[in-house]
């Protein structure tokens, strides 16, 4: 372990992620008055919060709206302290390294600028792992794709062929590593994308980056960190807990311009992650289904209430992404109907022909409820669009097509 | 025949109606201007427009935003002339009234005052056919359920399910009489409808209503006309057309407070009353299926452009039909998870407890993150909601359900 490859402030947001929990906003607006080091000293007991840095703490907080009361930093070190013994920022630094994976933090230039409108709720770092070097792409090429754990076949199908499409254009899908929809949006990505493309695939996770969780994606894990990247606020070791997944769900919806619930149940973590993206005013798409089928009624509560838009392909994802999906995408195959562009008069004297026999010009007159002059100028329009033809009998019909 | 059976303004407008195709702006001005009697002789060239007149007709249609040329009417009456020889009125109000129907018109106190929203497109006259004296209810307790004629089996039930719902909740279920979903929800009004149902159905024609159009439907319109009401624009004998088929759309639209597609293909007709009906301030919802059912793709495209509410059950639709609604209805199950209404510091700790074996309350404290103290009121609180319970060698661990 060498701690000359990180720098101080890596070394300090390393070990502030293991004190605080994601979304701990005590501990944020703490970073955000003092800085990550000394903010550090303080939460662990070594420092003390003198009366300037602590008047702009609470300023912070109340600026964020955060009703708090003047003691409460005295109540959160005495909290963190339950954990300051198990500090080993190094260690952890060291582990993510091993994997070939780095620690980012704001203070890096590849640091997502789309999580900073998380605001006060930005994670402290992000614990990264992947094999190539790459940086994560910025909010208009980043799809999120999320949906329940039993998800259905018609879940995985419409999921497979959504991540597919948006790969093609560019986009990096990201997802939870979970079972179902998860899975499906990443197994996809990562089986449509071609060598140059620059990232297929992130997997946000609710437990540490050299945890594979749930144990059944394993492998696919290990295939998100080689090809993909794997990112969690939580440091190495971490397990996942109820908490930590929802807070999760927010770096989901942050990352994205579309969050896209795939298929959800009444009640699924995938709302929550579509309500983080409704918040930070980010698109969301639900992917409607059967009315009969529970495992669609989440998607249809969002159609519902309004929160997300009915999305039924990849095409109608990425231009809800922005205007940089406009330059692909295959056009929806327009049917144009005989009777497109004809004005009513000459609609009505359409539907008087007949189609075998023939008719007359006063008969169709009356038929149409049209004029003399008006179906002779009209039977020449028809005739001309061959829409209309003579008969042998000098009378006229529908042409057959 | 007898005449004394009929007002002179019903004779006037059976006249009209068949002189005049559905939503001939031209000829409802007239009407507006000159009222039903004068109109005909008008219309028929029996009369002549006068200046004074005919500067009120033009008026009414500036008023409603049409251009058109002074000599406007001439063509007009031209065009109505080819059909002046076919007009037998009485004739075509003892026919209805052989089928124990009527003639409704605006001057009668049953006359829809929903239609009154069409203004200058509302229709001359309902020629309506009914076994049992009935009359069309006000709007917020009629529903359209509409669709496409080459329904899935998916379209057919939950069209079914629907229209039972809302006819169980007292609403009469508005359709066009065609095949596929029009059938069903007709099929399945009657099918659920006690005997006490003011009405369970009413079919809206785009021919007359003494023909059986389609001819398979010809059972079910004879039911329709038997239990509930079959009502057209157009007087009896008149084949339905494609001009017919368009304008008898805006009447579904008109009489119901919500216009339900229950499956449509991208291009389907019954967009067409959808728009008629988002046109009128009307409600409209739409089904949500299968992303891959090309049957599902015009519902879909609702919902993506705004036009449409999602709608998964007769519930959702009386909630769009008005406060009426709110007094039946099953509630959606509220399924409560166990972690509903505790803080985030009860659900840290919530997550940190073992299943199995126990944890003490340091260990508790630092795999939650929280205080001393914190743990131990928080353990206090989920003892009392039955979430967490000591165990024999003095630990804390999970209360089992």
């Amino acid at each position: 372990m060498s701690a000359a490859d990180w720098s101080q402030v890596q070394i300090a947001r390393a070990a502030l992620s293991r004190l605080f929990e994601p979304s701990d906003n005590i501990g944020m607006a703490l970073v955000a008055a003092a800085g990550p080091e000394e903010a550090l000293g303080i939460a662990t007991g070594r420092t003390r919060c003198g009366p300037t840095l602590h008047r702009a703490f609470l300023e912070v907080l109340a600026d964020t709206g955060h009703q708090v009361r003047t003691d409460v930093l005295t109540g959160a070190v005495a909290r963190w302290g339950s954990r300051k013994d198990s500090l080993v920022p190094l260690r952890d630094l060291e582990t993510v390294k091993r994997f070939g994976g780095t620690l980012l933090t704001p203070e890096s230039e590849a640091w997502p600028a789309a999580l900073t409108d998380l605001q006060l709720g930005m994670p402290l770092c992000l614990w990264v792992r992947g094999e190539s070097p790459t940086t994560i792409p910025p909010l208009e090429r980043v799809v999120a794709i999320v949906g329940s754990r039993d998800s259905t076949s018609y879940g995985s199908s419409v999921t497979a062929e959504m991540a597919a499409g948006l790969v093609n254009r560019g986009y990096t899908v990201v997802s939870g590593g979970a079972y179902g929809i998860d899975a499906q949006a990443h197994r996809s990505a990562l089986m449509t994308a071609r060598e140059d493309h620059p990232l297929p695939t992130l997997g946000v996770l609710a437990c540490g980056i050299d945890r594979y969780y749930p144990a059944g994606n394993e492998e696919l894990l290990r295939e998100i960190a080689r090809r993909g990247l794997l990112v969690s606020e939580v440091p190495p070791g971490s397990a996942p807990s109820r908490w930590r997944f929802l807070q999760r769900n927010r770096l989901i919806a942050a990352l994205s311009a579309v969050t896209v619930v795939a298929e959800a149940r009444w009640r699924s973590g995938a709302l929550n992650t579509a309500h983080h993206a409704a918040g930070l005013g980010r698109a969301v798409g639900a992917v409607p289904g059967s009315i009969q089928s529970a495992n669609s009624a989440g998607c249809h509560r969002l159609l519902r209430d309004g929160s997300a838009i009915c999305v039924t392909d990849a095409a109608e994802i990425a231009e809800l992404a922005g205007p940089l999906a406009l330059v692909s995408g295959p056009e929806r195959p327009a049917v144009k109907a005989v009777h497109d562009g004809l004005t009513v008069e000459d609609l009505l004297l359409l539907d008087a022909l007949p189609v075998r026999a023939s008719s007359t010009v006063d008969k169709l007159a009356s038929v149409a409820g049209l004029s003399l002059p008006g179906v002779l100028s009209g039977l020449g329009r028809l005739e001309a669009d061959k829409l209309a033809e003579r008969s042998d009998d000098g009378g006229w019909r529908k042409t057959r097509h």
